[in-house]
């Protein structure tokens, strides 16, 4: 047998459908799943219509962390639905208020050797366990829990050589944003990226899941770890010894791309607006004023993280021109930030703390001033994803962020050596850690006879009507590279509660880009049947949100034309009916203006040939072109997409 | 010399004009200023507008409180704002996080003896240390610091004599129910209420300041307590001996009203929605499921109050229906409740922490799920005020708020003693507490260097028209008692960001009562030079947000016809220029009609002699009527009135 490295083993001890062969399409069993509220709500809807009995997963929980402001009913009629859904479907249910799902999963539920889908993009997180967890749309997610396999092209694994020694001040999120520094937001696509080598002995689990989680940033399917000493010492930690299992590469495997990383090389690195990809040393940024520095999120989650902010902050004050706000990633996170006395060194400095959740990752809350910059330790930093429009946010580690927030600029970390006499503080990992699970309501035996809960802003689905066999549609808008699902649908505070109220969210569509959006989708659907969009590369880059696909479809998209997708996105359009046509030529992207027509002839058919598909421009002054365009969608997304997405090929089955 | 008690001695230490006369307007010499952000924002630029250049009062403070959530760039632009002004003017500024204006500045500002005028309706809560502390609009509160007397009817005062010691599981906030209960939300108009005896040996400072915060709630000018024994041992805790003296009644002193309790013979009681005057023992509605309960506010801000819902809850988990949302007062308090252990026990068991601030007591996060029971510690329960349309907010003490989280129903707290054999816990006061000052900056010394940093969102007052002679304007609405400003202009999420932006904040004017109030208002005010509002009895009670008159005014609102008024709104209205209007007959509230048109002819000659003014109600049939009003306007009210209020008058001086 050939020898194979971690991502391949555990693919192959999945594999129930397809073959092994990079960009054909797969099966695969799901042991975990993940939901969290936002995405969860539609979720939930989706197994109700599917008539489920009962989880199939070995594990599926259902978080709340996005959507905790509660500024007035619906997030709260939300967690009474989902909690009801939860319990109804057999799956666990994390209260608000328990933590971000990434690492209190890692904590209480990961697994070595398992797979896991998530209705979350930084699902992939799991990785760092020596799990293989894919961040993808809700309903990929629900069917998962309904025991079907989960379908994703073969990736290609990219190897990463970890060797050396992180230096002082330098910490794991500088070797993530070295890789985006490196790969930028596309560099990831169609690959799983696979760290080994020496370097891993540096790395704690939690530093290894601040790197797997913001693998999402790069566009990876997903990032993979072995399952080594380091995972075991963990999962003690967590009173879960006897849930791991060694899980690694064989000697001589293989990957089919290649990068190293020697660790003692890096220094602190920062990512500027508008892109993770953005990223430069803070040195070549340092000195700029700042408003606002917030540390926590899934990308820098761990009790290593919070506890070095509060041990260079300790018996200082935060500059008074910052506000300093920590968002405790758990409330077991917490309970351990007070017994080894970070809260406490944290509060007296002058940090802002909010309940465990998103937070502001999320725009949901503490959004910074008009104008200014601010940094964080979280994953993204779109435009307007902060909440605040034209926002500054920068990405950094918490070494960097704690750093800054004392001097009230960007600070390169290792000058708290000269400006303090400072060293730079170790972190030792406790044994054990305090373990909390009391907002961790189990599935219950009896699930069946419980009634879901639905509040007045919990809507059904709409119908969605199935693909026709002729369109002449106008292209309602025309975008550029890297556009992001929180471009497409924006999230925050305003938005994020109407997340299981389709025809209200679908109002916010496209309105990060323009304003006009809705109302002239509204008119062409009602005139012409529908539109198009066109974009460029890795279009909808970023968060899993199926809403991205649901709402546009539901305004009448009927095909989105672009060079290129990020997978989730790919995948959701095609779950809900939209066509992802791709360029086959760059170049005709340059000849499509919006405000064109587009034409499509024998569409079902073409689509079923896989064959070109003839696409015929009309111009305004009259003028045509035809171009020709592709899809790369499998013979099942081409069933599915031929009824108008998954859910009625699912109303039909059953 | 007369025997004085307490509120006669602090008024007539400070008198600068008028007469110790029950119901004349006296001028009095404000020693202290407390300013929230919410109403702030209008201060800051009302003291802008008047060209302050440094304030003349000897302590003032510009706390952030209200406004914390940041759902996008509105309130972290008003905090910058705030904080440039603070230090334009000289005045401290406490920090976002820093913790509810009336505790912090009860622990770290508050002087026996001193007077005190806030723009917040509980400023009224620093009569627990001996002081007059009045709440009432901004532009009197701007007054107070450019130096000027505060302006005020003479109250009578009420002598509630407490006698006996508190039963197990009763608490300060039941005192202060029973008050509510007795006299309901308007028995305090016009009254200060003044508590004495031997009870008083049982009531810590922080106890009192729960009976003097909810005072508001009685309607009272303000409530006071003698400075003694208890006043020292809390300014001592504070690292603040020097600042005590004793300030007590003389013997055989007078209180032209009288009442007393037997602190023995309470139980726990609890105020029904919708409003703090709906009050009955907790037994009697005991047993109905809950699904929050909010523990925190200015209501019951004492480490005390969360130390005792710590203990009851110590080692046992809330109930999986039932949000436990903490929101610990300050940072000093949460720094005190770490080292007490408090925080780390309700944590453990299930409660959602929020950072310091007011949070849900004005409807900014943790709205309840619809159609569920809330309980909270706080002062208010007016409808719609906890963000949640027909909401059923309780209130009740920290006792009852714990028992009832644990139990999963509202519970009497006496029957934790039967279903857990737990006996009452007793807490034992630091001699000194922890104190932290790092977010409270001092006033600047160069103060007039200082820019003011305005955001795009804060916005300078428009003109405001004169007084004119004749108006023939319909009747826009027509109430009923005791509305309260939270209908006129709500609080919540999605309001208070526009407190420093009339034009939009004015939008949601009565809209909790009338949705179409705005549009019907913008229309009568072009069409008909303006518009007039029917109420009854206790017009505009609970908060002092002037906004409540400003933004009725900016929409035409030319006077409003009421039975009786509360005594912030009174002033608010006279301060803006809107003619506050009595029936002198009670049944002719009967005979006007919501759409019927008001005639005032001759109103500057007959607003100034005082006399009674003549109102003609015009019917849409065409009927008329003639009834008779009154106003209660002091001169120096009737000069500012006629100008169109303060703000004209104080442009006219300059």
């Amino acid at each position: 047998m050939n020898p194979l490295n971690v991502t391949q083993k555990l693919i192959q001890s999945h594999l129930i459908e397809g073959k092994m062969i990079p960009g054909e399409e797969i099966g695969l069993k799901i042991d975990q799943a993940l939901l969290q509220d936002a995405t969860g709500t539609l979720v939930q809807l989706e197994l109700e219509a599917m008539g489920l009995d009962r989880a199939k997963t070995e594990v599926a929980v259902q978080y709340v962390d996005h959507n905790l402001l509660q500024t007035d009913f619906k997030n709260a009629d939300d967690h009474k639905f989902l909690k009801s859904a939860a319990q109804r479907f057999g799956l666990w249910y994390s209260r608000p208020g328990n933590g971000v799902s990434h690492p209190v999963h890692m904590e209480r539920f990961g697994k070595p050797g398992k797979t896991l889908v998530g209705s979350d993009s930084h699902s992939c997180a799991a990785g760092s366990l020596g799990m293989l967890a894919i961040g993808t749309g809700g309903l990929d997610v629900a069917a998962a829990i309904a025991g079907q396999p989960y379908f994703v092209k073969m990736p290609k694994v990219m190897g990463v050589k970890l060797t050396g020694k992180l230096p002082d001040w330098v910490s794991a999120k500088d070797v993530v944003l070295e890789m985006l520094r490196r790969h930028d937001v596309k560099g990831g696509v169609g690959k799983v990226i696979e760290y080994y080598g020496d370097g891993l002995n540096e790395l704690s689990a939690m530093d290894r899941h601040v790197i797997a989680n913001m693998g999402a940033e790069l566009g990876a399917t997903t990032t993979v770890f072995p399952s080594d000493k380091e995972t075991k010492r963990f999962l003690k930690s967590q009173n879960r010894e006897g849930d791991w299992s060694e899980l690694l590469a064989d000697e001589g495997c293989e990957y089919e791309f290649h990068d190293a990383i020697v660790l003692d090389d890096l220094v602190p690195l920062i990512a500027l607006p508008t892109s993770p990809g953005n990223v430069v040393p803070v040195s070549e940024v340092a000195g700029k004023s700042i408003s606002q520095v917030v540390i926590g999120s899934s990308a820098n989650p761990g009790l290593r993280d919070f506890w070095i902010a509060s041990a260079l902050v300790k018996d200082k004050s935060i500059n008074p021109e910052v506000s300093f706000d920590v968002n405790p990633t758990s409330r077991q996170i917490m309970q351990n930030m007070i017994d080894n006395k970070a809260f406490g060194n944290l509060i007296k400095s002058g940090a802002r703390f909010h309940q465990s959740g998103c937070m502001g990752c999320i725009g949901m809350g503490q959004a910074p001033a008009s104008g200014t910059i601010s940094l964080r330790t979280m994953p993204r930093n779109f435009p307007d994803r902060s909440g605040t429009k034209d926002d500054q946010v920068h990405l950094c580690s918490p070494e960097t962020a704690a750093a800054s927030a004392l001097m009230g600029k960007i600070t390169d970390p290792r000058d708290l050596e000269k400006e303090f006499g400072m060293t730079y503080p170790k972190f030792e990992y406790p044994i054990y850690e305090m373990i909390n699970t009391d907002m961790l309501i189990a599935p219950v035996e009896d699930n069946k006879s419980v009634k879901l809960e639905k509040g007045p802003n919990i809507k059904a689905l709409p119908e969605i009507p199935e693909l026709q066999d002729h369109y002449r549609v106008p292209v309602l808008l025309k975008m550029g590279n890297n556009v992001s699902t929180d471009e497409i649908l924006k999230a925050g505070a305003e938005v994020l509660p109407f997340r299981s109220n389709l025809p209200e969210i679908s109002k916010y569509s496209f309105t990060v880009i323009d304003d006009s959006f809705y109302d002239r989708a509204m008119t062409t659907r009602e005139s012409q049947g529908g539109h198009v969009v066109v974009a460029a590369e890795n279009y909808a880059q970023g968060s899993s949100r199926e809403h991205a696909a649901l709402a546009p479809k539901y305004l009448g998209q009927v095909a989105v034309l672009a060079k290129s997708y990020a997978r989730i996105a790919w995948q959701n359009l095609a779950n809900f009916g939209i066509l992802p046509l791709e360029f086959i030529n760059e170049y005709d992207y340059d000849s499509i203006e919006q405000g064109d027509d587009i034409e499509l002839k024998d569409v079902i058919q073409s689509v079923k040939s896989k064959e070109n598909i003839k696409v015929i421009i009309h111009k305004s002054n009259g003028d045509s072109k035809i171009i020709e365009m592709k899809h790369t969608l499998s013979d099942r997304q081409i069933q599915v997409i031929v009824k108008g997405g998954i859910i009625n090929d699912f109303k039909e089955k059953l």
